[in-house]
């Protein structure tokens, strides 16, 4: 006969710490913690075995099933000394739900399940408390009429209310023992009255009907949701845990509390925890009494007496167990306790959420004390979680003026001129400003200025508002709710509490992590990789494979990333460097000149600027690999649009209106994203990538010659769908780079590459690589592309999609594996087919994110390449995927 | 010893017709007519193998070549009866290429060659003819020092001249002996003084000296050029062509003429044919003197003396070499003889080129004469030719009024109202209006009015401008180069030379095929597959596996695919429903309505429209299957972009201007082609498919309930990317049309199924698949997404990438099928592996093009869909396939 029962209790467990599948994750904890000698209220666990029959059935039950059930309460009662519907010595008992992966709060409990007429008795004798039987009893048929029998809960909440207004009372504990009673028999009247059936008195029948409720709940729409979202398959169906009743409100030599094996926020080794006396688990949660410390271990002038001086026995009972507990989970936990008349008992324990910095602290510290491996404790911290710590933030030196304050949405800090429109913030990024994007709300029109803007601020909105949630994924600072500031569109200002008024174009500052307005542009520091941190890190690298670039297209970029640790830059965007400063008015004249001698004259202007860029950088990254892309996007980028720019510009340049205007709409594009940029530019007009080039292998040039450097240039060619305009660029590129030697006298080895980011050029990569000495994947393209997709129109439905589930993740942000994915894994395996050696990596956003970084890893790529912020992630997160790869 | 040299003459030859590759074609040919037994002029060819020796040798011969030249040379002599340099009894010859592909004039000749001081003498006195005799000299001279020598050809150009200046004559011809004697005396004098070099007089020298430059030409520049563009590999080298030369011109017992076996313009079958008594082969081709026909077959008062009148003996000959050649090669040939001194000599002999109707005429005729077999004479038309059979045309009844005669540059006809700019020609035609575009000349910018023009008119430009070339490709009637009319852009007019103003709006109409403007919308009537036409496709029908649909929207478009055999209709796209008439006013308010209600309300309104629509569509169709893409384009399509039209839909719909022109720029797009259109709209709007399923469904029922139909409507939901969007619109036209079926009490099958026109819908078909009963590939944005390439923005470069070799063919014409076809040959094979029933086709406009519909039955598709009047091409394109593929 299959075992579908699970008994636990007296040291003893059906169930052991493999069967997370069967037991779920409760039951395979309780039976776990009984095991190693822990006090926990005895119990069983019907397994997901059960759950699948019972639908399997028409939900209901095998026989075995009621029969190992019978067997597992004989036992029950045994180990409790407690009968089940006994009058004299009632025993109760809670009905929980209990999956193999969390669900908090999507499925149904029961508590105090045994009560009815005659047990109630047993409780009042034995507790001597009648007031506390009857609260208990109140509370039941509440939750069971609700849970079980389908009651609207607002029917019986109501009838409490006029109970307390009958009273004069605000609060459910100012009602007496005889309230109550007489709440437990208005309750009862209701249900009969609403439901037409009389609320069961039978245990039997109140069990069974609470196991079928909860094994019931796993199909209701919340779960059926959850799970959708969460990728946990229906299949895999919940445990069912039914377990005896301890109480922490019985009096004064009763308590609960909950408590952490270290600090979650600092990760100090030390005990961490609350409690109260007479009190109910949710008690301490709810916040209604301020919980008491556990110890002294951090005692403060004030703070009320510790456990370990009210209740030292059942603190120090305690104490060893947290010894016990991180010795046999090797991971800090979350526990949480229970105190039934001096006995101490053991409800829970899980391993404990902590913030980034404890997760460091804690890993290494375990691995000093010898508890884990360098290697689990690499794996201990999540990638994701260091985005908290890789912000920049303010300056603790500077001097501040705080104007208003908000929610902290988004961490890290940011200044930047005040624009109210995301039009204005996207042009006047591209003109190189610094901006803060000031707005009510914002919606997901605003996207592409969010995307521009330093950071955010809006009046209105919670965490979880779409400036919260869209600033928090870019990664982008924000301040939201700040109802403190009144916004005037109409006059370009917003409005302090203060009354002070801070126009469009007024610098502020933004503390994303404190919720913070500043005044002017405040300095700000680095992030820094030091101490515990810096320890791990050296750990991952030692396990990783897969090496980490970074994208940075400015000196300061560069020695950011080298200072995170980036081996390399993956992408240096060049046409950045087209709007630094004054050069936008140059590359203006070229793009307007309507002849080649025109456009030779203005790229000649350019020539020494962007050599200047290059020497910069390449000094900074001291001969490590620098990948630069020659210009990417189309030459309308660079041209105003509106008619007073264009006029201002005509006027600049000494050109009609009418023919820069005529150009400007030459140059319009329907689809840009599709159009006439990348290479396709530079088939059209070579002498553009040929001035690129001079001045990349310049720059080498001179610092070979000049300064000894062993500096191998990557020439990277955008947008390249089929192998021949690879081929005529990569021509043009060569005769000018070895000319440029010739010209210096020295030999200076470079590679010349491509950008693989259109589904076709994965198609044919073993055509390509015949022109390409390494491929750098750019996975926000290819992932507009493959998906038909525009990051910048995608606003106003991809959110949408997210949350309705139909797609799990923004492709932009975790790389489509199935789709997208597969298109590198071809090009990556043809490129290489041609030419063994072909260095390959990418340089798309996705090179930060962890689960496409391991992706990277798994399919054999040589690095990825991310923002300078990012490069720790990548490498723990390359780290990760070796070390689960071993 | 490896066999360099064929010889061939006297009826012998070393070669066969199987020995193109190591002959070329012309020595392939040569021997070929001359086993047959037709008097060629004897000779020898150097294979290809020369070709590649002559490379791999440093341009240089193994010596086995020169000795078999040597032995080749001694036999032609001896054939000849004359000797190579013999001053008394001279052999001349010419020197050619001849590769196995076609290369027309793009290598080097060289005719007369043997010709010196000495044996000049021996021509004199066998010709009589002194001049004859210096004529060649001095031609060859000048043909081998710019050949050979490399000597600019100018040069000798000018000497000629002044020596007829100096004569004060303006023709060759005027010249007499002498001066031509002087000028081979000059010429030569000439060579030295510019080359420092002596013309050769050695006939062994200048023989060597040819074969080395025809062997060397085959790497020029040109012919380079030439083979990349039509992919010719470098490798398979030339053949060179030594043969004797034989005279037309050496009297009135000489001639020379061309000949089709039959006439190559309807196809008839007589013997067609034109010649000169005493010319040269270029005489007959230049046009200089007037030809005269062969025989009197088609003969018309004035026509000259026929050949079989002239020259009787030597015409029965020809007629009966005319015979022997059909029966042996099974085709008609197009044929090149000389009459020296009353005997024949065949020259050449290859397959005639002909027109479409020609093609078809002799195709049907030789099977019927038991010449070929059926799947012959399907082979013998190019699906490519057809085209020209294909477009409307004037109907010959209806009165006409030219007002202007332009070029022929793109066949068909076409009415319209004149419009002057490429972007209202767009707007208008998104509003159902029929537009002629008028331009001076175009460029690429008006690529997209020429798109939605019916028909384009240009001032300027010739038979290969801009206009006509993109024209062509689109299959659009085009009337360029029309001078007669003068275009004024600011007044919206053009005036014709008779001063006849036409304003923009009026209707005229384009006679393409013949280069004519007429006012006003003149009747056109259909093409008709009737006759050989209709005997020809009944044959390819019977071959081919492949089914063909088309792409029609309305009852007339399908009523003609249906006339031109097409087999359902592949792609219905219900969005231009949406502009027909009024409609576009409902379709505005749904959606600028704010809310579901509103939407509901509009969309009911346009549900009787749409019904009727697919009513007229099924009843046109009679039960063949009819796939209905449900709504495709984002929005904004359907708004007005411009304030006044803007202001005007404001007015109609009672909204505020601001309001309307908020909501136009709230949809406004970077990139709509990868924005929120398609089944995205959907997800977001579903109410949107569920109007047009209903109707849809409505229509069905009727049809099925009251007239008796027998239909399986196939619902298809376009731009699907991930499963999930597919699920999701799948359900909701499930419960719609089941509640439909209901309502009527009918039960009607249906399909619902996909367009696969995304990257990742290919890669991830097996699991699209499972909610897919049938997948229609949409090669058109397929191809814009794999190649990254807008096909309204390519036009700035893909014409130029085209023309460059860069890309061989535009991939929007042909079929990519490197890279765009591995996509849909996967998605097929994907698809059908989760779903072996699936239905698949393509209907992208790649649906209508030979080549790509080859591609297509070779994966095994099920069919393919295209315009109405691309639906012969494309059943001819399967035939050939089918056939091939045996």
């Amino acid at each position: 006969m299959a075992k579908f029962v699970y008994s636990f209790g007296e040291g003893q467990a059906d169930g052991d710490s493999t069967m997370r599948e069967l037991l779920g994750g409760k039951g395979m904890n309780l039976a776990d913690m009984t095991s190693i000698g822990l006090p926990v209220p005895p119990g069983f666990t019907m397994t997901t075995e059960v759950c699948k029959a019972f639908y399997a059935n028409d939900r209901d039950y095998p026989d075995e099933v009621r029969e190992q059930v019978a067997n597992a309460l004989q036992l029950l009662e045994k180990r409790m000394g407690k009968g089940f519907g006994d009058a004299a010595n009632p025993l109760l008992v809670s009905v929980r739900s209990g999956a193999p992966a969390s669900m908090p709060g999507m499925m149904d409990t029961v508590l105090n399940l045994g009560l009815n007429d005659q047990t109630i008795q047993g409780v009042i004798k034995q507790s001597n408390d009648p007031r506390f039987a009857y609260d208990s009893y109140r509370r039941f048929i509440q939750m069971y009429s609700n849970v079980v029998m389908g009651m609207d809960g607002e029917i019986l909440e109501h009838l409490l209310d006029q109970k307390k207004q009958q009273r004069g009372v605000a609060l459910d504990t100012q009602l007496s023992a005889d309230d109550l009673k007489q709440l437990v028999a208005d309750f009862k009247a209701s249900c009969k009255q609403t439901l037409n059936q009389d609320f069961p008195e039978d245990p039997q029948e109140q069990l069974w009907g609470a196991i079928s409720a909860v094994f019931g709940s796993w199909m209701n729409p919340r779960a059926v949701t959850y799970r959708k979202l969460n990728g946990i398959p229906a299949h895999w169906g919940t445990a069912v845990n039914v377990q005896a009743m301890v109480f922490g409100n019985m009096g004064d030599d009763c308590a609960t509390g909950v408590a952490f094996t270290r600090d979650p926020s600092t990760g100090e080794n030390y005990f961490y925890g609350e409690y109260l006396v007479n009190a109910q688990g949710e008690d301490v949660v709810a916040g209604i009494r301020t919980p008491q410390p556990i110890n002294r271990a951090k005692y403060q002038e004030g703070d009320l007496p510790a456990m370990e001086e009210v209740m030292p026995a059942s603190y120090q009972e305690l104490a060893k167990i947290r010894d016990l507990l991180e010795r046999h989970y090797k991971d800090m936990q979350d526990i949480e306790f229970t105190i039934e008349k001096g006995k101490l008992y053991m409800l829970q324990t899980r391993t404990g959420k902590r913030t980034a910095h404890a997760a460091i602290r804690i890993a290494v510290e375990m691995v000093n004390e010898g508890l884990i491996s360098e290697q689990e404790a690499v794996l201990r911290v999540s990638p994701d979680q260091l985005d908290q710590l890789l912000h920049p933030s303010l300056d603790p030196q500077a001097e501040k003026q705080v104007i208003a304050k908000g929610l902290p949405a988004s961490p890290g800090a940011a200044s930047g001129q005040v624009i109210f429109t995301a039009d204005e913030a996207e042009e006047l990024a591209r003109l190189k400003k610094d901006v803060i994007l000031v707005r009510v709300e914002t919606s997901p029109e605003d996207i592409h200025g969010m995307h521009a803007a330093r950071g955010i601020l809006t009046a209105r909105g919670g965490m979880t508002s779409h400036a919260a949630v869209v600033a928090r994924g870019m990664g982008k600072c924000c301040v939201s709710g700040c109802g403190a500031i009144k916004i005037d569109y109409e006059k370009q200002q917003f409005t302090t509490e203060a009354g002070q008024v801070i126009k469009r174009g007024e610098y502020i500052t933004l503390d994303g992590s404190a919720g913070e307005v500043l005044l002017g542009n405040v300095p700000k520091v680095e992030p820094q990789v030091c101490g515990d941190f810096a320890t791990l890190m050296a750990w991952a690298d030692s396990f990783r494979r897969l090496k980490v670039r970074t994208n940075a297209d400015t000196p300061y970029d560069s020695k950011v990333a080298r200072d995170f640790g980036a081996e390399g830059i993956g992408l240096c965007r060049t046409e950045h460097m087209f709007f630094e400063g004054d050069r936008i008015q140059t590359v203006r004249e070229m793009i307007l000149a309507n002849d080649l001698a025109g456009r030779k004259r203005a790229l000649d202007k350019i020539l020494p600027m962007q050599k200047s860029d290059f020497l910069g950088i390449f000094r900074e990254m001291k001969g490590l690999p620098v990948t630069i892309r020659l210009l990417d996007p189309p030459l309308h980028e660079f041209l105003p649009q509106n008619d007073d720019d264009v006029s201002e510009l005509a006027q600049a340049v000494g050109i009609r209106f009418s023919e820069v205007k005529s150009h400007v709409e030459k140059l319009h594009e329907f689809n840009p994203m599709l159009g006439h940029r990348g290479c396709r530019l530079a088939i059209t007009y070579p002498e553009v990538y040929d001035m690129q080039v001079q001045a990349i292998m310049e720059a080498a040039c001179e610092l070979v010659r000049d300064e000894q450097f062993d500096i191998v240039p990557e020439i990277m060619i955008p947008l390249v769908a089929h192998v021949n305009e690879l081929r005529i660029l990569r021509e043009n590129a060569v005769k000018m780079a070895d000319a440029v030697c010739e010209r210096y006298g020295v030999k200076v080895k470079y590679l010349i590459g491509t950008m693989i980011e259109l589904p076709r050029a994965c198609l044919t990569a073993d055509a390509i690589a015949e022109e390409a000495e390494f491929f750098s994947f750019g996975t926000n393209d290819l992932t507009q592309t493959t998906y038909g997709l525009s990051r910048d129109d995608a606003g106003n439905f991809l959110p949408d999609y997210v949350e309705r589930g139909v797609l799990k993740k923004d492709p932009f942000v975790a790389l489509d594996q199935r789709g997208v994915g597969e298109l590198v894994k071809l090009g990556f395996e043809r490129g290489r087919s041609t030419r063994p050696d072909l260095k390959v990596g990418i340089c798309g956003e996705h090179g930060g994110e962890p689960s496409s970084v391991i992706f990277c890893h798994k399919i054999g790529l040589d690095y990825v390449s991310c923002s300078p912020y990012r490069v720790p992630v990548a490498r723990l997160a390359a780290a990760h995927a070796a070390i689960l790869d071993q």
